[in-house]
């Protein structure tokens, strides 16, 4: 056995709470090197007569490594735990003191310990977010409401943007398409900024407590949340805390009055005067823009601002969550404290952090419960774009996504195939809608919060920003109506069926000399396989499946088995998803899919 | 290369701040597996003119791997970063998206990020823990000073101690023996719990504002704190937040009213009425101990009451800090706000939890400074008491706890040989005053804040509790006065070279088949090597050493070269410390040591 590539540690996402009786605990392995892996807990305290020994589930293998879960449901909120790898003939015991080729004796001392379980500190993300389907709106570009706030210059709508350009796009313009949304489907909105800012897209705020004059008022945010509440529809704003506009009030007063500013605190100033300008102002900024500083988060004045501005558009307009701008450049201290303020008034609230690399950091139960799963869409984007990524390296690098975080994070992780920071996806896809929906089929069908980006359903392309923020098309004969109703179709099988949000993932067939992909998604009572074919030819897929009858999940129709499993031939980037039907129970009634 | 082997995460002890301007990088391969390392690293918004290569320097080696370690010192408190691994003809990238042959892409996109350096989330520890010697006592058993305070039942000074022995200890024994704790040396005294208990030891509190009458009463206490400080001795006190005594007068209301208690949130009660009495309590307990109600510290009340307590004796009493008793079951989420309220008052304030398994959880900067290192006491015994672990074994084990933690954490762990909890350290080690030395000199001689168990410097021996609780011995025929010199030696020796305390660490022999062991401590001005016989026979161990004149460290007589090192013959289970003369400067004043 290779004992240098076992891996685990008593914390993160390795050990780690997932309800108030749950735990999870996972380590990893050279793959194909480990057969069964037991984790063997007890209570420290009197492990004689509460030890219990558990077999590990090979859940995930990536290139490199097999990993292996347990769940705990200790008597007492607590244990300690070691576990027993066996390999062939071979048997070796991890503790945390080490590698042993013999039993070790029981706690006190050497083994791993959970030592309580404590509500307060666990991850709880809301649940209302694990069944949510997202659609990001950038409010100047999805529809002009009212005309009569029209930024001055705006332009005619749907011309082509550039990075300073306006088109009209307010809330009124939302309010109006409500019902567009809930024919798409949609149960939640993120909108970018909204507060009082000079540009289009508002990421360099001038008033955290004012919507920009441009978009609505207050009166009307409160309109278009009650309307959207009514309809079932959460709404999630957009807090950007790393950094303002130079035009900030208080940052101007710091220009103005320098050192003796009452704000001095609020930023990161080297020296004074302060040098608004160049490419090296002499104070912290987002990036190397003189024209966005960035605010002391650690200031407390500074902090009580944010959190009352936190609290306000919480409290009076009830939103239902905050998506936080550039959030891995601000500190952990303040996010801990922006959680406890969120969560005072909505304990429901969903809280998504920009943060485009590895962020266990953030997702451990005292900051954030997302963040935007940006490396999620390169993977996906890598592998239904071409050819040149094989299944069996997709399927470990999803893999690997699901092995960075807690079970409770993937479940409401934020996963998007675009944004107003991307290319669109259909224009990463070569303009192939139907590689657009086998992705749109994997975000719908995959653990985690899909977001769809305004536009994408209706095929709307764009390159990089300024391109990929053109404004969304009305007339319907400017829509691609079919990938619109492929994306209804494929958004209301996931509202109708928990165990495509909740349900285990697996892959069943990720070859590296096949272009075809199967993978299920299962739980007690019900299961689904997706079956698609990443290639430009005609594909065949046979695959074992045990189990009841099976149906195709959007005709209906029964399909028949081909000895103990399945032969399924696909057309050129083609998909079926089949549905397990269980018997019947007793009584006659289905179980619950 | 042994791609599996390599381990890096972008979080933790594996990439974390030492300070405002200091990133630290961490990384492991396979031991002997990988011949040198470097971490590229650059400023993701312009890499191009913001970019550095650092070769990485092979800090630890333990039985499975080499641990590597950088100092990154970005511009603007931010880099990417990403490691390239060369061995022999073989060169490896690892960046967060996987291991590549050949240079990937810069950022932004793929690399690991540290987003930005805070000062408000980096582990800040108290400079003067430090350099500071501790020293604990049990005040029951220290010294007697006021007869007139003693409980019932009081035994006479000396006799074998039982479970429930009471021998008139207190704070004013304490405060007539400050003089002798100056000769000794030590810095810092940790005084077990002295808040009203019923027990001898007082971890079963029940009132947490009030000194146990038997030890004195608050204007002792100041007494004592003020006159430690008038030594240049801190005080820390033993903070019991866990849980209390049954007698604690919350949990006494909760047992007559039950469910209508105010208090019923303090505690984790399953069920009504409460059953105090068994070993199957219905409620939350220390271990199974009826007797010890396990405290919510979730409820605002308790936390409030808690926290009160906390800025009482800190603001009150001025003391230096505190311990923090089972503080692994108690709630992360209480931790920081705990660390906020001590800060707040006493910025240089020293936390210690007792926690005896993996405590990085606790020493990311939110929660505390310091742990009692158990297992650096076990490691070290099992090596000195007797031939059973080689010097190479030895060595790993040291290198891996060192690598456990943040270099910061390492440079205030709460180094102990011995406690309340575990047998005396010269009965573990056989009752032999030679191996006792070894011990203590590795131990003073070693990164990290070193603790004395009280008597142990004048030969106190004693099994598991009760018999470690033994009272000090103060009639100087009853002392061995040899070894107590001994004590004082090396802790003058410690204290009067900082490269003792924060000094780079370092073996320099530590081979399988011998009994000799040889490490240094070195920094830019100075440098010791310290030289052990870890057997029952004369010993000559060779070792090269280049740099200037070598003397020995207490009778400062020079040491002679043999050729390019030394020749050192030590006597059975002796040892010897040499320290580098640095060449004079042109001043003729010799630098720092």
């Amino acid at each position: 056995m290779e004992l240098e590539c076992l891996y685990h540690s008593p914390q993160g996402k390795w050990a780690y709470s997932y309800n108030k009786n749950t735990f999870h605990l996972r380590v990893r392995s050279k793959r194909n090197n480990v057969d069964r892996v037991f984790a063997l807990t007890g209570d420290k305290y009197d492990w004689e007569h509460h030890h219990q020994e558990l077999e590990m589930l090979k859940v995930a293998t990536d290139t490199y490594f097999d990993y292996w879960e347990a769940e705990v449901t200790p008597e007492r909120k607590r244990f300690s735990y070691g576990f027993r790898f066996e390999s062939g003939e071979e048997t070796v015991w991890m503790v945390e003191s080490g590698f042993y080729t013999k039993e070790q004796p029981t706690p006190p001392g050497g083994y791993y310990e959970m030592p309580y379980i404590h509500e307060v500190d666990l991850l709880h993300v809301p649940e209302w977010a694990k069944s949510a389907v997202f659609y990001q709106i950038m409010p100047d570009r999805f529809a002009n409401g009212d005309p009569a706030n029209d930024p001055e210059g705006t332009l005619e709508w749907g011309a082509a943007p550039a990075n300073d350009s306006f088109f009209g796009g307010d809330l009124q313009g939302i309010i109006d398409h409500l019902d567009y949304l809930l024919e798409l489907g949609v149960t939640a909105l993120y909108l970018t900024p909204i507060f009082q800012a000079p540009s289009n897209h508002k990421y360099d705020t001038v008033d955290y407590g004012t919507i920009d004059s441009s978009f609505g008022d207050l009166e009307l945010l409160k309109q278009l949340v009650s309307l959207a509440h009514s309809k079932g529809i959460k709404v999630v704003l957009d807090a950007v805390f790393n950094h303002t506009s130079a035009e900030f009030p208080p940052f101007k007063d710091v220009i103005e009055h320098g050192a003796d500013s009452k704000y001095a605190n609020w930023f990161h100033i080297y020296d004074y005067p302060v040098k608004a300008e160049g490419d090296n102002p002499n104070y912290d900024t987002f990036g190397f823009f003189a024209g966005m500083p960035k605010l002391n988060t650690a200031n407390p004045e500074t902090k009580e601002y944010l959190l009352d501005i936190t609290r306000f558009w919480l409290s009076e307009v009830q939103i239902d969550g905050w998506r936080l701008d550039v959030a891995n450049e601000v500190d952990h201290a303040f996010w801990r404290e922006f959680r406890q303020a969120v969560k005072e008034i909505n304990p429901e609230a969903y809280i998504i952090g920009e943060v485009w690399s590895d962020s266990l950091s953030w997702l451990q139960g005292d900051q954030f419960d997302s963040v935007m799963n940006y490396p999620f869409s390169d993977r996906l984007l890598e592998f239904f774009q071409g050819e040149e990524m094989d299944p069996e390296t997709f399927a470990s690098h999803i893999y690997g996504l699901l092995m960075r975080y807690p079970r409770q994070a993937n479940e409401v992780l934020f996963n998007l195939l675009a944004s107003h920071d991307t290319p669109r996806v259909l224009t990463r896809l070569g303009g192939d809608t139907r590689r657009l929906k086998l992705t749109v089929t994997f975000l719908l069908t995959f653990t985690g919060t899909p977001c769809i980006f305004y536009g994408d359903e209706i095929g709307l392309t764009g390159e990089d920003d300024p391109d990929c923020r053109k404004c969304m098309i009305w007339e319907e004969d400017g829509q691609d109506r079919e990938l619109f109703s492929f994306y209804q179709r494929m958004i209301a099988l996931r509202k109708e069926h928990e165990v495509l949000r909740t349900g285990h993932f697996r892959f069943l067939q990720s070859e590296a000399d096949s272009r075809g992909l199967v993978y299920e998604r299962f739980n007690d009572n019900s299961r689904f396989t997706v079956w698609m074919n990443n290639s430009s030819e005609p594909l065949t897929l046979q695959q074992s499946l045990s189990g009841g009858n099976w149906q195709d999940a959007f005709s209906g129709e029964p399909v028949e088995m081909d000895g103990d499993g399945f032969s399924i031939t696909l057309e050129p980037l083609g998909f079926r998803i089949l549905q397990s039907l269980p018997e019947a129970a007793d009584d006659g009634t289905k179980p619950e899919n």
